[in-house]
């Protein structure tokens, strides 16, 4: 990526510098800058710099709770969040720094935060994050999951993975560790991540009780997620909408439950035959991520698992549950986004979204994938991506990715890389079909590149340089092929471009009685292999 | 593939016999029947058996063409068409054939070639054939484009791919060869065949004139496409559309013209000076198509090759004439499909199918792609698979793959499996989107399999059973695994589907009251490694 550099377009004060990846085209074509996940770089054992430490001290509004050096929290009642921040008027550094980011007004940024159509998640505790906005007016994101499991990886790994993933484009990362040393996984991940950070606290509490979900109780919840709120976690998925009522609705599918905090607490309800402790306490759960300005995450534990499960009774009883729940978070001041499928047909995927919309009244809404048929596993980034992109087109705001691994095994580093390739691939399409203002740019750069035989401004404005460039040496590796203008695919004699591009110097010579010019200089429409 | 073996479903004589991929599941479970193009297997010194050459012979419609051994063409007049036959409200061995193929009635199957709305690419020449549909009615098919170039690649090879896409799932092949050898190239690839075979005959028209465009002819190009069709090819594309009025419009586009035919064509027009000869000569061409069988696929000489270009007007006035053209060829008795684009941004990619369908009076449309963005060289497969998809459901009836060096290079083996894969993917969601009969059962038999942690059942269904074993076995690879009721995603304590099936026990032995004997049995919500 040699023709990529780091810029920072600055904002109204010195402090607010917005990173962007700039690519240098040949000739007279302006450089095009590229939205950047990347972040500063960061020494794993050093962390990343404190870019929003002075816009959370100068607010006033939170100081450490067990003395100096320990994680901040809301003082004196107050809910240090954007919401609250976007609903009294106020246009913090972190909203203009996204405004500068997706290129729109920092009003239209504000607005839209206040009306709860999009988000900021921004664990005041998580000052190394480069802010991010969620919501369908802006440009769609993409997460990637990453975390140990009981069976396999090391804390290591899952920050190389982390770093990896932002390098191609990841918006946000989930942390979803399940095995021992969750604490120092998180930890770790927080500390190098110049993106958002949401985990699924049960997994952690049901460590915390050996690995039982009858064990399980709001008081361990509400200890793990406090710990996770001090550690500087942007946003969580909270399974509130799995009522006891629902579940008998689920077991009959084709493949049940498949969400794992979904089953976790579906097995708790049953087992106690008591109501859902994270609905119960819904509002004691409010309070507590509004100290922090932790995103919710209301997870859809009752999601489709399979294309024969899709839009059902389970699914749609509690979507209609979390847009409850949405209306109560809004009341504290938390910000909400609400998660959604998993497995669904194309023809059924705009009725996800328009029920999303109206029963969430607007809430961004966070889908994995969906996947389109359930045929190809190990192609799963690929049967997901053609519903992530779909869904996006319909006003998702952001698409959970899912890997080649989906379904049967852990994802490495490829898998990490094809995923969020896959899901940038699907965001940018959806950016694309919903008009997003300059989002057609970066496509036409390309395909200008392309046509000129601007080889290289091709590789350097693609997605993934490295192997567009790889690609393009396996058949032609000598330099002058990349000042070629054909390419291996065609040959010099059927270079379609080529013959384009002699038939437009032609046309602007005039199209009137120039055929017998045209036949003359016609010999050379095609340039032979020199 | 153990599993998964070739079994033959009779039709009324017992020479029809359709070859099916039976996949055998474990249990109680009754085994899966996949649609399978991998044809009987060939010996590439002898070629495939004429599984249609009693078909052919007992309608006496066609002879020798040059005394016995030596091709057939229609005699006294006949045209031995399927659509003729079809018009004459005759069932043919062949529709009899994909009929059962398709599980729907061949009466369907007639009445839909006889209208137009569906083709069986079946030339006369070509009895190694084993007959296949496209039509909007019927399931989506995926062709693959091989051919070796002036650059690389040899004729071994090229049957080597033949081979190996249809192993992994084309319905039809297309030799693009533009090298040396091209005749003898595309012999070895009909003689090996299971598919239909299509070709764009131009360029081999263009090779004999010594690869200047301004040379060619309507001789060259008759005498070439007599050649080909005497070898056998199914179905050519034919740039009959590329008016010399509409070049103008087409120059001055982001990338111009990107279909190598149509600006060989724009060439050709505007050094003349006069038509498109392949316009002015269309119904000679009529005639000569009808006396094999081979089907018109009306090339989209002006397609959009980027975002920008995507639905101008270029396009669709080049889409009218394939209108005009495709009643004409309808006089002759020669069947007809269209070809589409592209690059297209996923909210215009409806209007393409709406037009397409309504200018060519629903004769099937087979279209490249389209790609939703240009911004993922090496990558396109996924990139256009999510245009093929959606394009797929709005009612194209088959899908020309791209391969992940679309744009960089010519593909390799590697290459035509990940295109093939990614436009099965695509094609099985339109199919389950458009609600095809029957087409779920796969997917329902494959989550079924998921659910009840039947590992080997799920390779053994999965569209790549290889890689889904292998990626598998990265993370657990020991033969336990397989059958353990968990895998390392997420270890045996978060197994939601392990969960699920413990509540469906519970839950059939009734819910009420039942919460102390669940806390009591409960302990085991998960089952630990044993």
């Amino acid at each position: 990526m040699q023709a990529r550099r780091k810029v920072y377009v600055e904002g109204s004060r010195p402090d607010i510098r917005v990173p962007f990846a700039e690519v240098e085209l040949a000739g007279e074509n302006p450089p095009v800058r590229l939205y950047d996940t990347s972040g500063p770089g960061s020494d794993p054992e050093v962390g990343l710099p404190a870019l929003r430490g002075p816009w959370i001290a100068e607010r006033g509004d939170v100081a450490p709770v067990r003395g100096a050096g320990t994680p901040l929290a809301g003082v004196d009642g107050r809910r240090p969040t954007q919401l609250a921040y976007a609903r009294a008027g106020i246009v913090t550094p972190e909203m203009e720094f996204v405004a500068v980011r997706e290129n729109l007004p920092a009003e239209l940024v504000r607005d839209e935060i206040a009306r709860g159509r999009a988000v900021l998640p921004l664990n005041v505790n998580h000052p190394e994050v480069e802010p991010a906005i969620i919501g369908s007016r802006f440009l769609v994101k993409v997460n990637a999951n990453i975390g140990t499991s009981a069976v396999t990886s090391s804390v290591a790994e899952e920050v190389e993975k982390l770093t990896w993933a932002t390098r191609w484009g990841a918006d946000t990362v989930m942390d979803l560790s399940t095995g021992k040393r969750i604490h120092e996984t998180r930890e770790a991940i927080v500390r190098n991540s110049p993106v958002p950070i949401g985990t699924v606290p049960i997994y952690q509490a049901l460590e915390k009780v050996g690995g039982d979900p009858v064990k399980l109780s709001w008081e361990v919840f509400r200890e793990t997620v406090i710990e996770q709120a001090e550690q500087g976690v942007d946003y969580m998925t909270v399974h509130a909408g799995v009522l006891m009522r629902y579940v008998p609705l689920a077991v009959e599918r084709v493949t049940g439950i498949v969400s794992r905090g979904g089953s976790i607490m579906a097995a708790w309800c049953l087992a106690h035959h008591q109501e859902n402790f994270l609905y119960t306490n819904f509002r004691e759960l409010c309070e507590i991520l509004a100290r922090y300005d932790v995103t919710f995450s209301l997870g859809d534990g009752l999601r489709p698992g399979s294309i024969a499960d899709a839009n059902d009774e389970a699914q749609f009883a509690e979507l209609r549950t979390l847009g409850e729940l949405t209306k109560i978070a809004w009341e504290y001041d938390v910000q909400v986004m609400i998660e959604g499928p998993g497995h669904v047909p194309m023809h059924k995927i705009k009725e996800n979204v328009d029920l999303q919309q109206e029963l969430c009244q607007e809430a961004p809404f966070y889908t994995l994938g969906p996947l389109t048929t359930d045929i190809a596993p190990a192609y799963d980034h690929i049967t997901s991506a053609i519903g992530a992109a779909m869904i996006g087109m319909f006003g998702t705001a952001m698409l959970c990715y899912v890997t080649p691994k989906e379904h049967l095994g852990l994802p490495d580093r490829d898998d990490v890389k094809a995923g969020v390739i896959a899901y940038k691939i699907a965001a940018h399409a959806a950016d694309l079909a919903k008009g997003h203002p300059g989002a057609q740019d970066w496509d036409n750069a390309l395909s200008k590149a392309r046509f000129e035989f601007r080889w290289e401004d091709q590789f350097n404005l693609s997605l993934d340089p490295e192997t567009a460039r790889a690609y393009h040496d396996a058949t032609l590796p000598a330099e002058p092929a990349k000042t070629a203008h054909f390419c291996s695919m065609c040959g010099p004699k059927f270079c379609s471009m080529k013959i384009t591009q002699e038939l437009k110097e032609y046309a602007a010579r005039g199209m009137q009685d120039k055929s017998t010019e045209f036949v003359e200089s016609g010999g050379k429409v095609y340039l032979p292999l020199a």
